[in-house]
């Protein structure tokens, strides 16, 4: 897998993926379809977008048969239309139908994933904020989900709670009850964390962002803070600190928020709230165009 | 666990997730939160909706860590509104704060699928049809996915390839290409599946629908027709066999399709295209009404 | 893999097997036999029956050594006479005597299922009765024990308990007991199952018969009655449902127990008392005809 | 578990087959039962027999539903009556309903081998030799088989092909065509195995026992021979090596060879070859005396 | 589990060496101790050091046998005395038995690297510099030897190659024959990476580190350097970004190293040449003092 | 794989490792060297030693990408000077070093045993006593340990606690509470133990390997005593069973004890405080001699 993709990882996924819906197998295909029945299929695109998870469909019908022969049309992270082939399958019959749904599946969550990334980075377009991806990610995907995000322009964010020190208002709040001031906090922080960890931290006002800069944040989360807000916290951290906008981030709110100056801005609803892109795959003589 | 969901393989989606999530450990709360720090949570609802796995988000934080107390307030299945409290949850802090995104993660994408899932349920509210999933699931999570829809009032389609015959156009192509007709294959699949498994066949005139009926499908699915040429066709078949309309099913036309007579509506989005509930977990003393 | 199972399980079956059989290694070879000896041997029957599983033990020699060369001279669900070469193996001698047993134990098992099956359906030749399996396999083996049964010439029933419901004693008179009748039970059933799932009911008189027909069940299994009583049942459903035989069939009585018209009659005893084949590998040179 | 059996490995066993048989969820007993009715069984034998499983069968209650109680009356290795109640379960109803099948596969399978070796105990009591196994058993199924078989009063040979060398004559002849001698053969075996490791060779002729018996083999093994033979080698051997008779060996012949003065009897039959015990669960008012 | 480790990977890891260590039973403790005999132990330290892995061995106890109570004398991180009795253990005596060595051999492990680590952390005492680990860890074995360091008073480098980049001398050289310079290199990388993970670059020369700093490296990795060179180098970087010395550090060496004022000294051999601690599991009644 | 380990196994260990190490992605590699890049890398040693482990290294570079090409150039078993070559690696870039620290793990700990069991060999050349293992291996490598330990000329003892009794002092002492003499254990463990496995017993004293050797042990355990004892109990024992020496044996102490005339000497350091190898992994054209 040319991908920057953990190879076992994946395809432990695409098995799981493949157990579920093969279970103890096709009934239909295998019923009906002579074992020696040979077809072709396309992977057609149904609709504008970016795509993501061309490698992993093929690892579901090369999972399910090595004999399938996958030629891929569409690299990961290139733009398509409607119409485009974004891959030619072939091989026994029963082999693709076995796999269709589950490579469906699979590249569909994905392709929608960077579809809706794209357009968040294309609304940003001459900002220097990066378009960021959350922890919300379905369970279990979250390599693919992240990845996604990656070949729709997007950068990823914390990977999981071990890879990064965010101190969240809970935390803050928590940590006040017992008597520590947000310097503390940071100060305790950067003693006892991992040096090749970065460390960032929510704020709610001016006054916090003062504390946290100049307690050596690395990062500064500014949540759910008005356009306006934002803008004056940025100026006034002034790069000491990069800045992350983050909350109720949408499409038609994003370019606003990207003009603030922030360096990041963190978008829930691309992982955890997918649209499927519209990809299907026809069998030649079937339809659609060749 | 109450619910009609199998322990282990729940057990084991849930323990993925926090692998996934926590890693080597939340380097947030392990170096600031004091690990003898208790506290209380609510599991609050942001938007109305309808709830579903909130056993599952139970066993997220007991997964963690067994001395974890979760009061359901609202149980699965049950309509809920924005400020409702769903459950409370109490135990060691760094477990709660460890846990949180999992168990948010799983209960939002559930109850996403849940609450849509009502609403086309309740906009053929007083018709027969039945609102039905498909296996455009996330991989790894089907039966999460499907249990949410029977908790938002739908019905489970197949399972898997395994638990169902449905020969659709493709399968059909491919036969009649090899001299079968549409009758052969029926007669075939007869002769051929298992007994206790229901044989769907895709159709898409009603000369089909007659070969179909009097093949003795024990289902058709009616895919794409106009709302006038399903109508046509489930008086055609006249309860002779199940019918089921699909493809490109909304909101907006879900009613129209379930005043034809047919019996299930099949609508791939409520597991595709999740809208993720907004749910989110309280801290006591942070925010939020009692 | 050729044969309908699905690759992946019937993998996972085998390594688990291997693993258990060679452990940290086959101290035997590893120590006496050189590294670079090769060996042919044949995979030779020691009785007459019906083969099943020569793929499977294809997957076990290659699981052990990807270069093990396997020439398969009889398929799957063939007859085979004593002293019948199954397959051919060829390869390192220490890889080969390693998999030797678990290959063995695997497709021995297996034919002796298909074998036991074949008998019973050859005793009910020209009548309509299929054969079927139950639920009662060998924990973990059940996709292979199913698949060994369709090469005998029987067929499957339910493969869990979740893709068929059936409808016992047990719950009848759990049901009675809370007060529903027989009527109620399956009005519910039909109200809650999923509709690709077939609806079977378990009865012990006539009565039952009617009231189970009038509601609905799509197949009625006559539990432990006499061939007369069968008879009589059969000729009372007259083709409004299917009718399942089960109970203390052996292979003495199946053929008077199909000709009282039954559709299906399931025999416990083809998977849960299995009669292993006798099959052995031969090593060239060392004995066997050629 | 009091049992002498590796928890994790049977936990592992007995979750596969839960997983198997209840799949996505147990459709009738779900659809139907309400989640609040609870039962009570008994586990009932319905032939003669030893036990073997009755803890196995506690777990796969037990992983179905913690809440399950299981009393047992019964313990392993104990000879039991038609009519015996060997375990009494209570529990939510659904919990039993779904957990039955498989807990009674698990014990029937066991039941019917510990049953099988008591026989073959019996016919050679009051005569040294042991009934021991083969690595003949159920893939997968290996650690309850032999159990199974120590619980019939049988003792266990070879667990895996690490345990011991056996050098069988396929060795022997690949290792002869390489100009090793019987004796070498054994030389190079004890200069390289592991010393807690026995070491057995098959021989065929007397000049082949006493080659073994000079060579130092800790055991020899006597396959196929006529209890002539049998009996003029163990009287060679005299008592410098453990004896072994194997191949055919049946119920009718046990003794007969028994009466050679062979250490030890392999019987393949008792693990490949299972005869299922009758044994059942009864829902209490449903049947079967109290 | 109050440890700072991830519960399910440690269970994953202690049942892993269990069923390696117990395979299918102990057979000498379930041959000779009557399985209702109980025991007393004490986990006793034969040696200084410093403790990391009780709560681990607790786990493995209590995986083999739940009914086993453990009290723990010390906890991880404390140091400990020759003598010392580090927790007590009580249960069946064959459940002591058979988890006695899988026990020792976790916490002797992981106490020996926390020993070492202690070590080195005493070495430097007094002087800014941190002792980190590497990831030269046994394999599978990561998080217990990260977290043992923790124990011993050190700090952690990155846990894998996802958390942190560090461009080795490798990729430079490899990026310079692709016309790459220094400065391009962490051009690149800040474009590109994750903005919560750290950039560390290793570097030669004085001049290196003057690009390094300037293109904004988080960190300097000093390897192999002369604690001359060291100084010089931390001097000339004067706090604008981390410094790391690395290469053949040993406990004599250490102390001049950490008074170059580098912030970080990395230790292979903390991980990948343990030496044991020396403790020992003694029964009560055989010996030790109490 | 032609080394004697099962495949499987190894594989799994190979695959949790790089699991552990590349985790969602090698962050260095694929942000910076191009995708498209190739290298080629020599496995250099340091320092002398014997090699182990040479096939699990090709294993490690060919999981990450089966496309890397390895040519072995010491085969396992064989010492190696410093300076050489002992392997040469070709593939993508970022495949090799994505995999480098994984393989080095595993190449540096199973050669640094080798190395140091053959130092001890190599102390008792010209002695017929083998040095042998114990179980004090690192949790989840003994697979690896125990070869690593043949490759060095050592003989490995009991895998596990399952495949040899060897019955301890603590046995002695609970069973001796129990009023169980050492002759009475002895006649127990024969009377049930498999007859593959053989039985060792640790004493104390010459009476004690009186009555040990009388009765029937098959190993005596000489625990920690002094050359002098070991010397009178080897003549006493005279050839009656196997000799086994154990505790606190070293390189400076192991000469004299083999000269007692013991079989077996046990050195639990060789496994639990290995010193790893110096190998690395150099890239042409980036030092090292060619």
């Amino acid at each position: 897998m040319s991908m920057d993709l953990p190879v076992a990882e994946v395809r432990a996924i695409v098995e799981r993926a493949l157990a579920e819906d093969i279970a103890w197998g096709d009934m239909t295909s295998n019923t009906l379809i002579p074992s020696d029945s040979r077809a072709v299929g396309r992977v057609l695109a149904k609709s504008v977008g970016v795509l993501a998870g061309i490698e992993v469909l093929v690892l579901a019908f090369q999972s399910v048969d090595l004999s399938v022969q996958v030629e891929i049309r569409v690299p990961d992270g290139s733009p398509f239309q409607e119409g485009d082939v974004l891959a030619r399958v072939e091989g026994p019959a029963r082999s693709l139908l076995s796999a269709e749904r589950t490579a469906l599946n699979l590249v569909q969550r994905m392709t929608g994933i960077a579809s809706a990334t794209a357009s968040y980075v294309e609304a940003v377009q001459g900002l220097p904020a990066r378009i960021v991806d959350t922890r919300k990610t379905a369970p279990g995907l979250r390599i693919l989900d992240k990845y996604a995000v990656r070949m729709g322009g997007g950068h990823n964010h914390r990977y999981n709670l071990a890879d990064g020190i965010l101190i969240k208002d809970n935390h803050l709040e928590m940590l006040a009850a017992l008597g520590y001031s947000l310097k503390d906090v940071l100060e305790r922080a950067h003693a006892q964390a991992p040096h090749m960890i970065k460390i960032e931290i929510e704020v709610d006002t001016l006054e916090q962002c003062r504390e946290a800069v100049e307690a050596g944040a690395d990062l500064i989360l500014l949540d759910n803070m008005s356009v306006e807000q934002m803008r004056e916290a940025v100026q006034f951290i002034g790069g000491r600190a990069l800045t992350e906008a983050s909350g109720g981030v949408g499409l038609e709110t994003v370019r606003a928020i990207a003009e603030t100056g922030v360096d990041l801005i963190s978008v829930g609803k691309l992982t955890h709230s997918v649209q499927a892109a519209d990809i299907s795959l026809d069998f030649e003589g079937t339809g659609g165009n060749p």
